[in-house]
């Protein structure tokens, strides 16, 4: 048994003979009530960064709380950041530098969120999940190497946010001026644990994200809102010519109208189709957990492709329209329609805003209407990478290590956009490792974290560091 | 000269000579923030009804002011409710006993909208025109018989409330209870002076209103809001399907697409035609003052009936979608479109429900959408009445007495609910006898009352006691 093999065992048995200690670390998190959108909660997210580089610290990383600039609002309102968490756990230039990225921030919740409750194996609270539960399973598993005096077979930094549920603002910043500095030069590679696997059995390893077209249609038909007692019936009225454009933008089959838009859809290898053939899946447990009668698709390859490597368009709302309780009567002056497109490779998000920007105008003037239209929209592009790249291949190692599995190659519907700064600013290979489960409720009022996916979660993690050092071959 | 045309003289004149103490009062009005839609200003309406009982009560007046009982919130919670005030002034039984129904609540505003601001003869201010000016009008003419000692020719009943901007919340309850104390035996007619003028120069009288449907139609895709990332591509969306539900609702001519809805419409007569060529109306300043590219209508007497003699649909809105600013993802799982038509004679409300909900039926299943569609609505009735009721020969004559002027004959396209309840629990003729100018944007920011109107209102409403003591024969 060589060196690798014993010292993992040794930290596998370290790790279970510890899993009351992270379950009581992990309820401590939680119970800081750092909801980022919260402006009240602001020292909550500060507690929750000291909390975090305490942890470090005591681990022997190097830590530094970086403040990005306060951001101004629309309002003209100065509105200050929290700070980004950054460490550096070993600097042994033989090594190879992992980058670990992590929030530390959650969303809002309606009752009692921040304490943990443990229940069937599950462990119920605002951010086990997403994303303080994988944060600290990092921590805990470095925690096993410190503790039993187990030489890390990686140098580590750690990038940790608080703002990642409000739109990651201010980060761009930190890394922007890091790399300037030069922080990121000795990085290998990076990894995210933040999104969650496909099924609640099978562990999966991401390449693929999907990118964004978000559109604002503003229709405005006065210079003010009219009553529809006294107005209606005598103006072309903005929502009826905005209701116009939404109801030609998809079919009831989720197909998109808008022409042109499926052209750069990359075709679809017999390679790639197998891969969603082999995933840990099934079409109708994911119909009941959502509620729905019908899906779209009911096999299994059909639907999962079409949440990860066809676009699709969601309408999201309205704004400026009555959106409350109740029966006002008004014609809206000016209504903005939102929807979105989810992009995917190699569609580029310039030419599909402007695709749609054109579908729009053309349909508006095709109606006739003497309202204004004016369209507008802001995107981001999708994100894929090679699924045998060596980050990659330690993954799916680590994984196999872990759970006697091949996971699953997977992509993710949803965009996060923080895998393309990392990717950018670190000019390295960026892999996606989930350690929740599908019905792990991230946002939800019922967010949970398996305590099973925690723990051994953890112990793939650790191996993760391993195959690495095996796996990555240092250019210096 | 006999004696009414003598006493109308002296009560012009003494109307003249108290101009700034009328500003003032009317100043003093609008700074209690009588806003009946926020909670936190109930003692503001307590304030305002407690202010004008006591200018009736100088005058002579028996005042009442009567609270209706608490109202019960979906949430389960009391609200209560301010008191109607309810006056007597005169009870000679040979008289004429004329109702006056008026509010003296007021809707929101945004900015410094509780003080008066007098500015080219306009007096700017929340309330001035709706309802406020009104209410006072009629006890500056009553005080000036008052002070004159020149006796009422009609006895006077007051109705005045402060939840008209809320829904008259609680109104008909006090309605209800003291039609039982038998309150309302010996009124003759009653009066309601809240509405506006057509235009900005010529008085009118309105005989008709539109009625109202109102419609939800709610669609279900899921149990809960979804992610667009996660799941779009594989969900039917609630919003696709109601965006195409409200899309087949009207054309963009305005043109109501429901079948058989114009069927019970008033076949439209010459007399009446006529009535709308003459009433002193210019589209082009009226699609000016809203700020329209183009109207629906540019002949007068078209755009006249389509807002008074012909049903409108307007789209207002949707609730359970993303409604805010920014660029939310979120597939909503329930939505609920809401819409309504304004109805004319001889729709009959529910009849029009029922149409209106076979439709969307019909619709959603031409669909073949699985998502769950329910469609209510709530209504209300049109109300037309007789030009040549002698309550409004004598507003007729009012005005032709002060303004030298034969008024138009008008309709509003909008509810004024009170109306029929008026009609209801009285028994007796309303009319609609307004004193403001169409440009006094009631509701808007910018809500004025003309110093001009004003004035020469309350002369004609001094008229009008006179004209009622002449033109209505007691039944007793």
């Amino acid at each position: 048994m060589n060196n690798k093999e014993k010292d993992l065992q040794s930290i596998f048995k370290y790790v279970d003979e510890h899993v009351p200690l992270y379950v009581e670390r992990l309820a401590e998190a939680v119970a800081i009530e750092s909801v980022s959108a919260e402006k009240e909660k602001f020292n909550e997210l500060i507690r929750m960064a000291e909390w975090t580089k305490n942890k470090l610290e005591l681990l022997g990383t190097v830590c530094e709380l970086v403040y990005p600039k306060s951001k101004q609002l629309d309002n003209g309102e100065f509105v200050k950041l929290p700070p980004v968490l950054l460490g550096q756990l070993g600097s042994d230039p033989k090594k190879v530098t992992l980058l670990i990225y992590g929030h530390l921030d959650s969303d809002g919740w309606d009752t009692e969120p921040f304490v943990l409750v443990e229940k069937d194996g599950k462990l119920y609270g605002r951010g086990s999940t997403d994303d303080k539960g994988p944060v600290i399973a990092w921590i805990n598993i470095i925690e096993a190497f410190h503790c039993l005096k187990i030489e890390m077979p990686v140098n580590v930094k750690f990038c940790f946010e608080l703002m990642e549920e409000s739109g990651s603002v201010g980060l761009e910043d930190v890394l922007r001026c890091k790399k300037d500095e030069g922080w990121f030069q000795d990085v290998d590679c990076a990894c995210i644990s933040d999104n969650y696997w496909v099924g609640t059995k099978k562990p999966c390893i991401t390449y693929g994200l999907r990118g964004l077209c978000y559109t604002n249609v503003e229709v405005t038909c006065s210079n003010q809102d009219l009553h529809s007692g006294v107005y209606g019936g005598s103006v072309h009225e903005a929502m009826s010519d905005l209701i116009y454009l939404l109801d030609n933008l998809v079919d009831k089959n989720g197909k998109i109208l808008i022409p042109k838009i499926y052209d750069k859809v990359d075709p679809l290898t017999e390679k790639e189709r197998d891969r969603y053939e082999s995933i840990d899946f099934d079409c109708e447990s994911y119909r009941k957990s959502i509620g729905a009668s019908k899906l779209l698709y009911d096999n299994k390859a059909e639907l999962l492709m079409h949440r990860w490597r066809y676009p699709s368009l969601s309408i999201h709302g309205i704004s400026g329209a009555f959106s409350g309780k109740g029966e006002k009567t008004v014609i809206p002056c000016k209504v903005t329609g939102k929807f979105s497109i989810r992009l995917v490779p190699s569609q580029n998000p310039e030419e599909i805003a402007h695709l749609v920007e054109q579908h729009i105008k053309q349909l508006h003037k095709q109606r006739g209407s003497l309202n204004k239209c004016h369209v507008y929209s802001s995107f981001g592009p999708h994100w894929l990478t090679d699924v045998d790249h060596p980050n990659f291949l330690a993954g799916r190692q680590a994984i196999r290590r872990v759970y006697q599995v091949e996971p699953d190659l997977t992509r993710e519907g949803g965009s996060i956009p923080v895998t393309l700064a990392l990717q950018k600013y670190t000019g390295k290979n960026v892999v996606l490792l989930p350690i929740g489960a599908a019905d792990d409720m991230a946002h939800s009022q019922n967010e949970k974290f398996n305590k099973d996916n925690y723990i051994l979660g953890m112990k793939m993690l650790g191996a993760y560091f391993y195959e690495l050092a095996e796996h990555i071959i240092k250019d210096n």
